[in-house]
């Protein structure tokens, strides 16, 4: 046991684990298997049957008892979580199903088929687990509802300490991690709380109502969940009850829920602006992958054709100016990463209610940045061209066209996800692709008008 | 009081509440402005704070005592912060700091100038609080021992019951919130812990040898904030104690320090993404901004001067097939957009532990998933061609060249990160520019190549 003790968290996945567990499998005795696999912590375990084939993850799952495993099904890969359900009676899912919070339970029976949800639902035994289930089914899964579990613990304010410290320990049975106490009054109105701090220091004679705290923080149930998100983590709170329009207290939210909210948001929008239009793994399948990415490609290629046909109609000056036409895919790169540039800062502050001031403001910020970079970009540009050329005035053409379309680029980049996000579309589409493509096709039009225009052609 | 209860977290700064402060303030009359001041809570006075200018900011930290003051300092923005800190002596400063938890003591001290660090720390009087934040200010600040706090509760393995509730509440005192009571042995050494849970269940009448749990999850000093994320994240941890070499206690990390920092990595892999080289936000100065875009923007110009000097080498073409440099522009775009979004794939995956199999195996996926995308897309284009140029070779030509385009621009997306991982370095750095502008070279280049074969030029 001393030895245990010094070890530090360590576990890593790796292909001679994945081989030995196969190996130990393959052996068939069934007791060896279950010593090996009593090392592991159920989320370690779950990484290993993400790597395992069918039956081996079959053969494990229905080894162990469901106390281990209705841990493991819920931090499997969703994919392998929905092939090992798929192969579940209902009962043995609603068996599962018994050992896990009301939350998580919600969430895995959120996914089945719905043919399938209501007789997994008919199988769970404990009653009020069922009616907790059923009703957590029923909220938006991005609203307070969908993220909060039933299991807490409350007292009445009329109550003894005496009666709420016996009361306390059968509910905190069932309870994960006890953050706070909520109390409430005799019709379930959440009125205040107690922290378990207090509960330490407090006297043992004391009355819940002359000890408790009148004030407590909540959020409706349906509040979305990146707003409860934003005040868990302003307010520095690790666990906020929730309530209805009658201020009852219907459930908590813990931090550990906001945090797979902050990640799934932080990579949505990372893959919109990759140009990814759905949430995907590298390991999901190349349909999959194809369906997420293509879309972007093709809004990509319209941007390119479109280009193209902006240059046929300047085809009549390739004879003499021939070096415009090999400046373009320069002028359509830079209108792209300065739109990208500008739309993801705006993305972002929007993200953390950090774009403060008027969007007139933001503009003229905006276009004088754009203007800095533009002609320290465009001096390069200019005494590069001249060299090759050794032509003065197409070099100025080629520079101030660059100047003009940063600018532009810049103001489109920083104007749409502003325009979006007060239409109530998420912003995070004005990055990636869209903006590229967009700027790609004005960059090039305004690049050739300004060179007409200086060379006089 | 009644009333107050019925509310839910609703505070929203606005134009008009600013307005409201900087009346108050100017009207002049202390306590009306403390009355004002103290509906609200310390996070979102620093909100407003960060609004103020700089003699109302320094007004109301002058005017609040330094309990309520050192949370809103701790919750200013950086640059607010350090204006403010520049306005208070070191003694004042340091009254600030004898009112935080050791860990927002010591970041807000890192952030100091060399010579007044020692001049702050020299001003604490509370010696224990000052060797504390010492000996934090020597750990990296990405490490476990940069992130965690001083303050905790533990107890001896050797003390009764009795003996250990007079101690916790001593120390509950000092922390802010109990996750875990660690048990230790007469070297101060890690050997277990005691949940407030199991305290709670527990007979009043238990010896700590008996009760604690003989098995805890701990971090080393030295490990890597982002680690350490990973793991409370997978092992669903509100609080992870650091231990040094000799498994002594050195601190512990709590869940909230973590989602700032799972925050930061995303924003940080976001804003490479999207071409920005240092973490900036949209109220930053203009020169900030441009020092973080400009090295970005340069890189696309020596990208689009690379063009620009292949296709002057390929001007012999232009007389006869001035179409073929009219889709250059569609050519450098989807080569880019191909790479990133690859890159980008492969990149959350390692910032996720994702990517599994060996590298051929995801390069192959890739070239299968980037020849599926090319087809359907170099179809399209093949069809436009055809009808606008009435010309099939052109057409032909054009198409294939942006399958392989496709094909090789999804293998350096993939090739690139895996690579830099290998080797070390940020994988992040290889999307946005870094890959769009390789992408966009070696694709006009791979372009003129394809069309000037099938040509036969």
């Amino acid at each position: 046991m001393e030895e245990e003790n010094k070890e530090h968290i360590t576990f890593k996945i790796s292909p001679e684990l994945i081989e030995q567990v196969q190996e130990i499998i393959a052996a068939g005795n069934r007791s060896e298997v279950l010593k090996f696999l009593d090392e592991y912590h159920y989320a370690d375990i779950a990484e290993i049957i993400d790597e395992l084939d069918f039956e081996d993850s079959i053969y494990i799952i229905k080894l162990l008892d469901s106390e281990k495993t209705s841990d493991i099904i819920a931090e499997l890969d969703e994919d392998v979580r929905e092939k090992i359900l798929e192969n579940l009676s209902a009962k043995e899912i609603a068996e599962e199903i018994e050992e896990l919070d009301s939350d998580d339970a919600a969430d895995i029976i959120a996914e089945l088929p719905e043919d399938r949800q209501e007789n997994v639902i008919a199988e769970i035994e404990d009653a009020e687990h069922k009616a907790d289930i059923q009703e957590l089914l029923a909220y938006d899964e991005h609203s307070a509802g969908g993220l909060m579990a039933k299991e807490l613990v409350k007292v009445n304010e009329n109550w003894t300490v005496t009666q709420c410290v016996r009361e306390m320990r059968a509910q905190a049975e069932n309870v994960t991690r006890v953050h706070s106490i909520y109390v409430v009054d005799n019709d379930d109105k959440l009125i205040g709380r107690l922290s378990l701090k207090d509960l330490l220091i407090a006297a043992d004679s004391a009355h819940i109502s002359s000890v408790y705290i009148p004030k407590v923080d909540s959020v409706h149930v349906d509040e979305h969940a990146e707003d409860i998100a934003k005040l868990m983590q302003k307010y520095d709170l690790e666990a906020v009850p929730v309530v209805d329009d009658d201020h009852v207290l219907k459930g908590r939210i813990t931090i550990d829920d906001i945090v797979d909210v902050i990640k799934e948001e932080a990579e949505k929008d990372y893959q919109m602006a990759a140009g990814i239009t759905q949430v995907v793994e590298s390991s999901d399948s190349i349909l999959e992958l194809t369906r997420a990415r293509l879309p972007w490609l093709f809004l990509g290629l319209v941007g390119g054709v479109g280009a193209a046909l902006i240059m046929g109609d300047f085809e009549h000056m390739i004879k003499d100016h021939a070096v415009l036409f090999f400046f373009t895919p320069l002028i359509a790169a830079m209108a792209g990463n300065v739109g990208v540039q500008s739309s993801a800062i705006i993305v972002q502050g929007l993200a953390n209610d950090d774009v403060k001031g008027s969007i007139n403001n933001r503009l003229i910020k905006e276009m004088l940045l754009a203007t800095l970079n533009g002609i320290i970009l465009a001096a390069f540009l200019l005494i590069f061209v001249w060299i090759w050329e050794k032509d003065i005035y197409t070099a100025l053409a080629i520079s101030a066209s660059l100047v003009i379309v940063i600018i532009v680029a810049g103001i489109i980049g920083t104007f749409v996800p502003l325009f979006l996000n007060k239409r109530g579309i998420d912003p995070a589409i004005a990055t990636g692709p869209f903006i590229t493509t967009s700027n790609d096709i004005f960059g090039i039009l305004i690049y050739f008008w300004i060179a007409k225009l200086i060379l006089g052609i």
